[in-house]
């Protein structure tokens, strides 16, 4: 993605590594400061998934493989017995940051699987191909998205989307804002309506950040006007990422994408999800299946930010003891879903077909 | 309304008239501290009005009212000519507060009206008469809202509301809380999901406030979370206030009421609108008559709170210059209404039929 530093704009990655150091832009620092962190350990690596340092699936799957091949280069000079007791409790360490991120699991049981036969050089070795390969591939499935969802955004589009799916959310491009970036870098003009996306306000944060970086215009909104825009016929298509697709095409995702993706039908506003093949967990039935997590209360108690000096506080908006629910997903079901967007091609209704003949042919 | 004042329960109103002096629950506090504010004269309540230490449509009309007593009191000792300059000159400083109040319009120019004809004394007095009468006839059109809509809600209701149309925007019981105010005290399970309402978050501190004081079950939720749980089945039906109704029941009201009403269609969850006679505007044929007010651009950058110590604090979410759209009302149209719950009964469809009916007897 394009980043502005001292008045240049360079192309800078969410995370990439350095040999056994990995280097990630800082995302708790966004959008008011720009900082490059860097994690010197596997150990580090936990902790800055724990700590939300990076979010978002592709760059904690990333992050997860990058933290074994941290953990590799820790032991290579260990005996083979005492190298795979490492890397065990190393990958253990690193699936416990994040208990629901399949990403993650995958990443870590990619370069685990690649350990188990050889010299103790020659498992290093691997781990740091497979590693590589986990962002590799996250990266390829970013651009996917991006060159097909390009064909669906029009010279003129204005796309309103929710949450970031953005190049913060992986390796670079994203999902959501994939077809977007494409677009405006074909010339096309395109306008983007950025939700908030309370509590957390990835929308207002990191997702309007990407987009003043690349230089493609936007407009911050309270989730609450989404529905005002579609209304008056200021928007075009709603593009958003997603955290599971089911095999039937329902779709999990950042609570408040079904509000969304309702108004958006009843305005007749073409509604898109955009996720890698990854994303969609043939395992899964339908929506019904999908348990959504309820965080706990204090992020909608309050907001986090920066105050008039810079320095990052947390407001009370409610009173300390208020009663809150917090759920931190919704479904949509996939009657609302225009088409998928993926790195295979545009999947259109009927579903499951579309979907089934995508992964059938490429699983 | 009940407040809970030092280990008991009071009934204290949004604001009163104690002689010359407005006493006010100072809303800029809430819900944080729970302070009475005194306003000596009416240029303090003209600052009052337009520092939003109360706000809501009924609230501020009673205010402009009281504004207007508070003058003619302070000119009483004057000949007839001062005195009328000076009223008239108090009732220009009052009307330009909120520049689109129509409340505040109606109160001013009725306590104006009234003191045409008379000595100063008998001006005095009428005008007296006429801002008490305002304030009585909002208190008793909510109570008639409270007790009209008392009737459909049936015990047990899990009701959801959006910003705050309680008895803060008025002088006590509210319109969307009333029915929910009057079910509760004749003993009905009540839980009501109350919309945070960002960007001010009217919900989250006055709604979640009022209800925590009437001991009400509630939880405060984003308000991307509503479709979710009116897709859960979860919520029975949605009450909530208005700004303005066209004569055909087109509905001005909170930026997001738009979208809780398509969502409540969809999930097939009851949409009322409680709004007393005097919010419906006879002269505005439908909502497309109806100007948008779009506001400032910080409200969506930031959030406004208290810090860990307490103190009253503004923090930036997004960038200091991020680009926002802030449209602070939508209109939802008048079929997403099931009924208006009114002071002069519940006005169920066809519209405008209904809606004429009723004002036809009373106007």
């Amino acid at each position: 993605m394009k980043v502005k530093i001292g008045g240049t704009s360079k192309e800078v990655r969410t995370l990439w590594r350095e040999g056994n150091i990995i280097r990630l832009i800082n995302q708790m620092e966004l959008p008011h400061k720009f900082v490059i962190t860097s994690l010197e350990d596997h150990m580090e690596t936990a902790d800055a998934i724990k700590g939300m340092v990076l979010r978002g699936a592709g760059a904690i799957g990333v992050a997860g493989g990058y933290g074994m091949a941290q953990a590799a280069l820790e032991a290579q000079h260990m005996p083979l017995q005492e190298f795979n007791a490492y890397i065990d409790e190393a990958a253990d360490r690193l699936r416990k940051t994040r208990p629901t991120a399949a990403n993650l699991f995958r990443a870590v049981e990619r370069c685990l699987s690649s350990a188990r036969s050889g010299s103790v050089q020659e498992r290093v070795k691997k781990v740091l191909a497979e590693a590589d390969a986990v962002a590799e591939e996250d990266l390829e499935a970013s651009r996917l998205i991006g060159e097909f969802g390009n064909a669906l955004v029009s010279d003129g589009s204005r796309v309103l989307t929710h949450c970031n799916a953005g190049a913060l959310a992986f390796i670079d491009y994203g999902t959501a804002l994939s077809p977007i970036r494409f677009a405006h870098r074909d010339g096309k003009n395109v306008f983007v309506f950025v939700d908030e996306t309370r509590p957390l306000c990835q929308g207002a944060r990191l997702t309007a950040w990407e987009l003043e970086q690349e230089g493609i215009p936007y407009a911050i909104i309270v989730d609450n006007a989404a529905g005002y825009f579609m209304r008056r016929g200021d928007v075009d298509m709603v593009i958003v990422g997603a955290d599971r697709v089911a095999k039937n095409g329902d779709v999990a995702n950042k609570i408040g994408t079904y509000e969304k993706a309702v108004v958006a039908k009843e305005n007749d506003v073409p509604f898109y999800v955009a996720a890698p093949r990854m994303t969609f967990d043939m395992a899964c039935e339908n929506g019904e299946e999908i348990e959504i997590e309820e965080r706990g209360p204090d992020e909608v108690r309050g907001a986090w930010g920066v105050d008039r000096e810079g320095k990052p506080t947390r407001i009370l908006i409610s009173e300390e003891g208020a009663n809150v629910r917090n759920p931190s997903f919704d479904v949509t079901p996939a009657r609302y879903v225009t088409a998928f967007v993926t790195d295979v091609g545009i999947l259109k209704p009927p579903y499951p077909n579309s979907i089934q003949k995508a992964y059938g042919i490429l699983s």
